[in-house]
Formats: C-alpha cells, sequence, structure tokens
C-alpha cells in the first residue's frame, strides 16, 4: 500500500511536470508569434507554424499518460481532480499553440508589416496576453491558488484593450480601402491574442479549483 | 460483481444520453444562431443569447457525473474511454454554445440586416456547419464510426465555404468604408461559424475514437 501511494505521487507529479513543461512552451509559442509579429519577421513566422507540432504531440502525450493513470492506480478525490485538471490544462495550452500558429501564418500573408497606429496597440495586447498565460503557468507549477485568482480576476483588461485595438483596425479600413486585406489578418490577430487571454483565464480557473476544490465564480464569456 | 457490471452500464448510458442532449441543444442553438442572422431578427437574437447558459450547466453537469463515476466505479478500457470522451465532447459542445451566443451578440450589434451578397454566403455556411453538427451528435448517439468518418472527411468544404465568405465581407469592406462596422460583426460571424465546424471535426474524431480506438490521422488545423 505504502508503495502504491508513493507510485502515485510519483507519477502525479511526473504528470504535473509535463503540464508544466508544456506550459513553458506555449508561452514561448505565443511570445515568439507576438515577437515576430512586431518584427515582420517570416522567417520566424514559419519557425512558429512549425513549432506547433510539438504542442500538439505533449497534449496528446499527457493525455495518454493521464488516462493510463487513472486505469491503473485509480485515483479518487484530490489525485482525480489533479488528474482530470492536468488533461483539461493541457487542452488549453494546445489550443493556445494553435492561435499562436495561426498567428504565424497570417503574418506570413501580409503584404507589408503593419502600420504603428496599429501594431503598437497589437504588440502591447500580445505582450500582456504573454506575461498572464505566463503568470498562470506559474500558478500551476508552483500550486498558487492566489496567483491563478489574480490571473482570473485581471482577465477584464484584456478585453478592454482588444476593444480599443479593434477599433484602431476597423478605422484604418475605413479610411484606407487598399489595406482591408491586410487589416482583416490585424483583425484575427487580435482576436487571436484575445481567445489566448481567455485561454489563460480558464486555465486560472482549472488551477485554483485542483488546488481549493473551489470553483470561481463566473465563467469568463467568448 | 453483476450488479456492479450493470450499475456501470446503466450510468455511463446514463452519461451517453446526457451528452447526446447537450449536443441537440447545442445544434438547436447553433441553427437558431443562423436564423437569426439571416432574418435579423434582434429579439431572437437576445433569446439565443439567453439560451446559452443551458449549455454550460449541462457541461459542467456531464463532467462531475464523469468524474464522480470514474472516483466511484473506476472503469477501464472501453469504459473509460468513453467515459474521457463524454467530457471531451461536452467541452467541444459547450465551445459551439458560446459560438453561436456570440453570433447572436453580434447580430444584436449590428446597425442594419446585412446585403444579400454578404448574407447569403454567410447563412449557406451556416446551414452546412449546423449540419455537420447535427450529424455529428447523430452518429454520437448511434454510435457509428462510419457516420463520424464521414463529417471528419468532409471538413475542407466548409473551409472552402468560409474563405469565400470571407473574400466577400472583405471586397465589401474596401469598396464601402461606412460599411466597415457591421462588416467586422460579419467577419466575426463567418469565423465564429468556421469554427464550429472545427467543433464539430473535433468531436468527429472523439466519437470515431470512442468506437474503434483508433485515432483519425491528422487533426483539422485552425
Amino acid at each position: 500500500m505504502e508503495h502504491t501511494i508513493k507510485a502515485i505521487d510519483t507519477e502525479l507529479a511526473g504528470l504535473g511536470h509535463d503540464v508544466s513543461a508544456m506550459g513553458d512552451l506555449a508561452v514561448a509559442q505565443v511570445r515568439a508569434s507576438v515577437d515576430v509579429f512586431t518584427a515582420h519577421d517570416l522567417t520566424a513566422a514559419a519557425k512558429v507554424v512549425r513549432g506547433d507540432d510539438a504542442l500538439d504531440l505533449q497534449d496528446a502525450e499527457i493525455e495518454k499518460r493521464a488516462v493510463r493513470f487513472i486505469a491503473l492506480r485509480q485515483p479518487v478525490a484530490d489525485d482525480l481532480r489533479r488528474t482530470i485538471a492536468a488533461m483539461k490544462i493541457a487542452m488549453q495550452l494546445e489550443r493556445c499553440g494553435d492561435l499562436a500558429k495561426n498567428i504565424g501564418k497570417r503574418v506570413g500573408r501580409m503584404t507589408k508589416p503593419a502600420a504603428a497606429a496599429q501594431a503598437d496597440p497589437i504588440g502591447d495586447l500580445g505582450r500582456l496576453v504573454t506575461e498572464r498565460l505566463a503568470a498562470v503557468v506559474e500558478a500551476y507549477r508552483t500550486d498558487d491558488a492566489q496567483g491563478a485568482y489574480d490571473v482570473w480576476l485581471k482577465d477584464t483588461d484584456i478585453d478592454e484593450r482588444h476593444e480599443v485595438t479593434l477599433r484602431e483596425i476597423v478605422s484604418c479600413m475605413a479610411s484606407d480601402p487598399e489595406s482591408v486585406g491586410d487589416c482583416t489578418h490585424l483583425l484575427f490577430i487580435a482576436k487571436n491574442l484575445e481567445r489566448i487571454g481567455d485561454h489563460a483565464t480558464n486555465i486560472a480557473e482549472l488551477v485554483h479549483y485542483q488546488i481549493t476544490g473551489h470553483e470561481l465564480a463566473d465563467r469568463p464569456k467568448l
């Protein structure tokens, strides 16, 4: 029995370690996607696109590992909650990776670098979102309910900054019809960043729940 | 033992029933969101927005039920695979609901009904996506691996129709700067529909996997 309990702890720690490592990679991918956008670096953009495969693999691995763990060790209560959370957080990180990849693709399709009036607010939004995702990955790694709660609480300022960015892009489209194609990419790049922010908030809820057993009040809205 | 096996079967069937019912509601919400868009019906749009709460509740209930089932019955192999799939499908359906809700919100914010040149392709895309989601929910309900595979295979024609729709909206934005605000809503309505299509494809993979134990080759791209 003692032996089984120790095995469970070791395996659960291993699963948590995998999720943290996947989180670090997701943060790196999101950060890189923001950087390639602001630098309009097409070579680096292609690298971000290719880099997403690793996240897909890690997600699949974590799920397999979690399911095997449930089947063999039949964890209950806290341990089960942590196992399910690991799977769900991996899914959220995988989605962040998809969104970063899509940003990389869109940078590659733009005909020229974005003007400062649009590029600056998008860059700001991107750095804010990256910071939040990094904070929640850290909260997961260090089992920090308060850190997760802080990320969750600050969701609205991402939404506000996204709204400001959107208005800037739309007004540019209206004043310069030729820019509409590129600006459409900008709209979706901004939207992708906002959605990464939503995923960070979702992860914050999962982290908070797995530590405290209490759900945070409202689900973040789309 | 016989008694336990019977209880497991009953509970698993109950879980499947809940997921199917949630699927029906998600399909109804997506269909309604397309209808309120084509009819520019603001009252019905507000109803779609409110209707999403029910899906959020169902998702939470299914997850709770699945986790309780795992903890108490400790299912293995096939049963465990079905339980995990139920949770994951519910998450996908919940996202479809969010996207339908967002369409409802955007319809409410448009200053006037969309012109036929944009409304028609969006309506077509919407009906196609609704049909796919309904087909995959049916495949889940009837344990139909072939039906799930068919939905999975046809993912690309949603993408193609989305591209056509996007071009139509962007060219309208370029030719009529005053329409840019409303057209931005159209861009995101079309994008939401495409993403619902992606979720239908993801569900198709999950259904196929839970029945056959084999993964479909590629993950659908963002």
